[in-house]
């Protein structure tokens, strides 16, 4: 909106200022809370997600504008991985003093991935802190939302995208050294698979999610929810130029989706162009994740589990 | 729910046992993101609220639970103010880990504000970091939802509830003292005015904010959104026994509602009985917030703003 209508104070002026520099893409801001309409038909799909630096990233890898997109892709993704259409985009950031002057940077990159994702920035809350936080809570609407939960016994297993890039970027940051531009580009802007959920969904999927800890360990929760066993070979896992497919399969951040359909349908026809849609496995009877690589099994070693005790 | 199909990892073993804690009010938690239905005809109210420590509260005043309680309050207090259903609440945690022995406190905190607002713990997500903070994110549904742009000249002017006591708790604490149990209550364990937001939009209430900055600057935001001016008597504001009216006026974290309704529309009568409904002023012509004591205008020295610069 172009006016917001606030009284006086620093918190208010940093909204204001920030609501300009989203421009059309904030909408609403300014009252206790956001108002939205969701469409007939469809429900409410919503997921909150908290991106912590030296937890998630580390101030030296990436501007604030990639800080903010990032945070908001990773949120979007579970709209991605429900099938869901996003509505709108809520921002609760924790500001040290020695960031605010990325304020601007960091509301920059949240708006981008808000609009990039068809989506408008409706709320939102700002306090300081001593450690840079942002909260993202996306709201999507799906008429028949994707679970984890549809999985089936002779369902196909597919993937978007291609594997490694994010994990190699990471491993080069903490090794001292610099990733490739196409590695740090995967790690910075992921890209949420918005109109890949929607078209499987469409086309008949029967479950999804999105990879954020690592392909074999969301597999994992797939086939938990499921109740099936997922069975992945990782000769056929689509991988970055030079990536390796056990730590493809281990690695985090990908923000790619898994997702399930009964062998009839051909996801890799029924997604949009421009993003790869691979066969990488089945599901089985049983429980768990079972990864092989030529004739043999193999474990991948559990990715990235930033709530666990050190 | 009684099961949540999880696979394994610290994180996953957190959510598991939290889900359990809340019991019934965990609803739909295991998936990507969670899937709620807004009633036909309804809008989505959505509002986004962070609690961080050292900034909104310090560990030594509080109990893990009173936090997670203030928290989700000081949120919900939102749809109050909307006149909006509490439908769903999502709670985004960064738990340091001289916090985690109080994890299971602050989620049971979270859940009683939610249940005693009648809603559900829906999603959330977890994550390490240096510093405390609750990300908490209501959701919830109203025909017609009350906004802070509706008052006009010639309206009257109402709050719920008696003011000054969380600034006198703050007082207290800050000048390393112990407040009163009363006081301290009204600090810990705000109650959102949920029925009586719901009942002031169904009586015909032309406008609302709730008191989280103090009264007189949230009612500052309510003329600038409505283009009026707000003229506030302090002889009539409502007190908590001993209670001094500058204070009052200018203390934040009340967690109140200040309304405004036509003349003929008796606010007192329409709203449930056991929290006093108090006419203290009326809207007139003009901008900002008059606030008198007596026959003489007095002025109201802004209460506290978080984000300012220190």
């Amino acid at each position: 909106m172009s006016h917001l209508a606030l009284g006086a104070g620093g918190e208010f002026d940093a909204i204001r200022r920030l609501t300009a520099l989203w421009g059309e893409q904030a909408q609403g801001i300014g009252d206790d809370a956001a108002v939205l309409t969701v469409p007939p038909g469809r429900s409410l799909v919503v997921s909150t997600d908290v991106s912590v630096e030296e937890v998630h990233f580390r101030r030296a890898w990436l501007t604030p504008e990639e800080i903010g997109w990032r945070a908001t892709a990773a949120a979007l993704s579970d709209l991605a991985a429900m099938g869901a259409e996003p509505l709108g985009v809520l921002w609760a950031g924790v500001i040290p003093d020695a960031w605010r002057d990325a304020l601007d940077g960091l509301a920059l990159g949240v708006g981008a991935a808000t609009r990039h994702a068809g989506a408008a920035v409706v709320g939102g809350d700002l306090s300081r802190g001593v450690a840079l936080s942002l909260g993202l809570t996306v709201l999507g609407a799906a008429a028949r939302p994707l679970t984890r939960a549809g999985a089936k016994p002779g369902d196909v297993v597919w993937v978007t995208g291609r594997f490694g890039g994010p994990a190699r970027a990471l491993a080069a940051w903490e090794h001292g050294g610099r990733p490739t531009d196409d590695d740090r580009a995967r790690f910075a802007r992921p890209v949420p698979r918005i109109a890949q959920g929607l078209a499987a969904a469409a086309a008949g999927a029967t479950a999804a999610i999105d990879v954020s800890d690592g392909l074999a360990q969301d597999a994992g929760h797939l086939a938990a929810a499921s109740g099936v066993r997922i069975e992945l070979r990782l000769d056929d896992l689509p991988l970055v130029p030079g990536g390796e497919p056990l730590a493809a399969a281990a690695g985090g951040e990908e923000y790619e989706l898994v997702l399930t359909a009964p062998v009839s349908v051909d996801l890799a026809a029924a997604l949009p162009p421009g993003v790869p849609v691979t066969r990488v496995g089945r599901v089985g009877m049983g429980h768990g994740v079972v990864t092989s690589l030529g004739d043999r099994v193999v474990e991948v070693v559990p990715g990235h589990d930033h709530f666990s005790r050190p």
